[in-house]
């Protein structure tokens, strides 16, 4: 039987480390102590880089967006890196911004038959289905695998086989267990009004089916997450119509919607923008968008900064959820003994 | 024993209603459809009018704001009033945008003893037990009475007599029970990570301890709410330095903060403001905040439009809820089977 890694986000903090943290450091002292080692790059391959046109004041908008890694929305990033390539959105702009909901970019056009931009060739068409993974998929494609009845047979094998790390004894750590604290003890979350069970995976905030480890599981809309605009169903959307969330959590959206990625800097270019006044939050006229000047993969930059996420496998990452979720900082009163899983933003930075 | 309305928010829709929303209607829709004897009309007196000063352009900006009823935050709303009285806030300014969190005004040389503005004499200086009442003080505020351990005596054991509608049967009512559906058949949202219970009540989304009817409750931070800045504890704030959420609901400060109240009109005045730079998200220099004109309460306009919010005791509120937390309309593929508190935001209107 072959060795893997448990790739289920084991946030499990034992006691003789919660006792280091003593006295209580905050969410972001954690994160900066947090130990090089602790840190994932993100490749370049994996970032897009969108440039807005500069401001009145002529100050420059970047944002960088990280997409989704396999086996998520394979479909949609791909096609987003083609969209890339053939330099699709230079030229098009923020069509819309809907206060406490999203920000929408690409072709003004796109409706518009006579005057829309030719999308190009080889795109894929993805099915409704392409919205969830399970974990067998995760399983094979971190070891490079094809799916075959064979392979899958293998991994539900040595998934069933996987042992489980106990919970902790609340009698003997009530700090991170409490009386109502659902901050993933065994690395699952509960209380989630969406999906019966979230959790972190590599870095991303994900709902899952159950707590068996071949569940189905899927990419949630916190703040800054990206997604795949789209039409009625069954129009799953190209990729090629993004939008990002700049308000509460849009958790209906799971599921309905394609996730293909996270803004990593500078969503305060996107979240700023002067709202939209017709329906959805839609700008009613030309002259209110803001630009896209390029928009490139991290690639084919010669100078773009490296960026890297704290490892939501790490025990600095099992910490700082721990400490969202009962922060115990000089500040406050009374720790909630909880927190959603959007209130506990992956910690992203520029590599030092 | 005297009659009294159970002022606890029975979100419970009978069969017989839902039937009559297919095909279904989207929750804008529902609010749309909603009878005028549903909704509520906001007194004046309740309403804090903030002018900012005009954008370059010259658009006027105007944020109104709905002051928490009785017996939520009774110290802090007086002092608002008197603030406002008083002119205090006229030539302050918004100081502080963190993004995904957020917006904050007061006056910029609160910090600095020889340049403050002078409080209005006569504030209120509250206790931190004041960050939550009880049932017991809601239904003697309703009723007009002092608490004296006599009255107190008689409103537990009404209370305690109590008789809460039974939950509905699910197998026969599917499409609001479902199998995953926790909002609120009963009045009472399950599967909240920051309380033990949530729920609404004459219009304000609510944290509760339990579900005993003289149970603790308190309002939430969601996404609008405003609330009064404070130092570190003890203080609690006057009530000069206010904030509203733009981001993601900011539950953890729930009970560590005073709500005062909610932005019902020109939220995007303050959320769509430049991110400031400093640490917090407060602007390094003077130039780049935005000037408060004036600050008025609702009484003093004689041209004021009518506010009125929908009633969350009402049927209408009841399919709004529901259908926030299970959307059936055409876009939708997957209904969520719940919903977060905050992402169920009380609808407000102008009055016709």
């Amino acid at each position: 039987m072959r060795m893997f890694l448990l790739p289920i986000a084991a946030l499990l903090t034992p006691a003789s480390l919660l006792a280091e943290t003593r006295p209580a450091l905050s969410p972001p002292e954690i994160v900066a102590a947090a130990p090089a080692s602790d840190w994932v790059r993100i490749a370049p391959a994996d970032l897009l880089v969108m440039d807005l046109a500069p401001t009145a004041a002529g100050t420059p908008r970047r944002v960088v967006i990280q997409l989704l890694p396999a086996p998520f929305s394979q479909g949609w990033t791909g096609n987003i890196r083609k969209l890339a390539a053939a330099r699709f959105w230079d030229g098009t702009a923020v069509v819309r911004v809907q206060d406490n909901y999203v920000t929408q970019w690409g072709d003004p056009d796109a409706e518009d038959k006579a005057k829309a931009r030719k999308l190009p060739d080889g795109l894929a068409v993805m099915a409704e289905s392409a919205y969830t993974v399970d974990q067998i998929d995760i399983q094979l494609a971190q070891f490079g695998e094809e799916r075959t009845p064979e392979s899958e047979a293998q991994w539900r094998k040595d998934l069933s086989s996987v042992k489980r790390a106990p919970p902790p004894d609340p009698r003997r750590n009530p700090d991170i267990i409490g009386t109502r604290t659902r901050s993933a003890p065994d690395g699952w979350h509960e209380r989630d009004a969406y999906a019966p069970y979230v959790q972190f995976h590599a870095g991303w905030p994900l709902g899952t089916a159950g707590k068996k480890a071949d569940a189905r599981f899927w990419p949630v809309h916190c703040y800054g997450m990206v997604g795949a605009g789209r039409n009625m169903s069954p129009d799953t959307g190209t990729g090629a119509e993004l939008y990002t969330v700049i308000g509460h959590a849009p958790r209906h959206l799971d599921r309905n919607i394609a996730l293909v990625g996270r803004v990593i800097e500078g969503i305060e270019h996107l979240s700023s923008l002067p709202r939209g006044t017709g329906p959805l939050g839609f700008y009613e006229t030309p002259q209110e968008r803001t630009a896209i000047t390029a928009v490139r993969l991290g690639t084919e930059f010669a100078d773009l900064p490296g960026y890297e996420y704290l490892s939501t496998e790490s025990t600095s990452f099992a910490r700082y959820a721990d400490a969202r979720a009962n922060r115990r900082d000089a500040f406050f009163i009374r720790p909630a003994g909880g927190a959603d899983i959007c209130n506990i933003p992956v910690p992203v930075r520029r590599a030092k």
